[in-house]
């Protein structure tokens, strides 16, 4: 059967603030300038989450959107929407939330779910103009 | 000479917590739902200002793009680009910070600025989904 | 209070034939073309319904999004997504379900429902090259 | 009938500078920086036209979008696209080819053609973050 | 001579409805929901076409962009714009028109064409939040 | 460490004309068509950059946007921005601007700056129709 990918996009809106304990304060507001900024600022993120492998010869399909949707929902979308990605989210209490941790930790939750073996690449645009992926290398 | 409108779209990220000292904590949950909870989340904000008058006959401008880029750093984005709006920002610390009053506070901003009786309209997009506008009026 | 615009954008999937039972089989096809196709065509529609009023003062709101999210859906989306407009809603078996035309049904279910005199423009973008737009008038 | 409005988007490349022949050299970098280089620059330019009008009962269109699609082609479209606005178009050779003066001048020949009465809007967009509009004032 | 990919965006509206024989109507139901509705509905859908290969050294291109317009309207565009997936076209008479299934129609018309071993990725977007992509493999 | 890709998307303005040396001025009619009108024409350029490594265990990033936007800014932006390509670039005064051209040169610049081994990708969105890409092969 052919083998192709399928991609689905959500949105969520997240506080964050860059910061890193490794680093001295000064460290910090030289590395990361205004997203360092104390209270922090937020976005509007956009996650493309791709699923790759053999289509379904009877359905038509790689998988179901309305699941993979359910999936994007419980996995990601609950935990992190109109949240503090520092202060709301464990994991990211000591990791600093950048977009690539982010995809980092997103690969995690959604390696844990039916997706299981299809999903080839998880990409977090924090504005339209940066964007960080991840395919479990 | 030909009255023309000119507009210049602009992007910010805040962090905001919807909540208003009027309302019972209830309330707020009842009405901001997910919007209300309490480590607020963020937003890429666009913001589209419109200014409107008779084009210069010598120029062929309405005003100059540059020194309008320059109005809009000075008197909104220096202010609240990656910044929380409920912190950060003194109108905001009573101030309900809505899309709405948003639009409103920053319209007053720009009105006391060189953009002076041009200023025509304020718009502040939250997500690609919801925008707010004010005139003044 | 300030008067304000809001203004949301929801999208929806449908087919249509541009079709009407006023002109002859050679008047439409001259007239619509390849939208005029026997069994059809369809679009990702984009629909903005804009509200217009005073800020409430101690809400910061002009109306409640999650409240206005749901008339949409119950008095739109609900009934015209994945459907076929001329074949599953009634208001276009016999009118024709052009850009002009569904914004004006539209503005009638809407105007019937709690937004009321808040309602004013409904736009529709059936590619992102064409919008139609109606105010009531 | 009802009162609709009906835009359609189309986009042109073009190059340009912005020099007025009213000013000194020195008022001319002064005021219009680097979009004042010598050799010029350019944009992929997008057109918005927006006519108003009744709703035709029969047709339940304003006007039709093959023919709005034609006259945008054959006025504008064919005039201007891959041409360089201040050498190719004769209204430039003394008129600064700003967004307003542009959209000024489209007015003008679209004016002329079978739009006539139902035109109420052009809008001329530089960048996807600057647009000049007119309304024949 | 250095290898580059030029892709190229087109988009036609279309309608399909998601149904496969192999299925039971209580099945096609389950896993197509909406997109199982009886008279259909439609998208405008964006095809992405990806070429690969050597730059030439005389022209600085890797194909003309012309002709590759010209071939995606004669072997895809002509065929589907305007058209019902599932009614129209004789492949999907029998075939599941989904996103994955329409891809790989289409490569499989793109590989035919002059194209042929420069087609690289053949990407449809039914809606802005889901794309299928096909390789070939 | 895990290894992921972080892109920026930065645009510029420019003019170009399609020409090649190489070829009669008849071939450069017939090859490029509108692109080889005499005094050119211009585009909005996107320019998309993608770096490609290990993540940073004390930062959590694989590379400081601020500095990347700084390198962008100095090796491609403060070069081509409001330019004419074929007149004010060197590279291209015997070589045709084409979006594979120039997503080659632009490979180069970025290649001899600190990015160095990290570059993944170049990416020239010359409208957002047409894209080109070139990953140093």
């Amino acid at each position: 059967m052919p083998i192709v990918t399928l991609t689905r996009r959500e949105t969520f809106a997240a506080a964050h603030r860059l910061h890193s304990d490794a680093l001295s304060p000064e460290q910090n507001t030289a590395l990361f300038g205004k997203c360092n900024h104390t209270n922090g600022h937020g976005h509007n993120y956009t996650l493309e989450v791709t699923l790759r492998g053999e289509v379904n010869p009877e359905t038509g399909i790689l998988f179901n959107l309305t699941e993979l949707k359910a999936i994007l929902q419980e996995r990601v979308l609950a935990r992190v929407d109109h949240r503090n990605m520092n202060l709301d989210i464990g994991e990211f209490r000591t990791l600093n939330p950048t977009a690539e941790n982010m995809a980092v930790v997103f690969w995690g939750w959604l390696k844990a779910s039916a997706l299981g073996s299809l999903l080839h690449e998880v990409r977090l645009w924090e504005t339209d103009k940066n964007v960080a992926s991840y395919r479990g290398e």
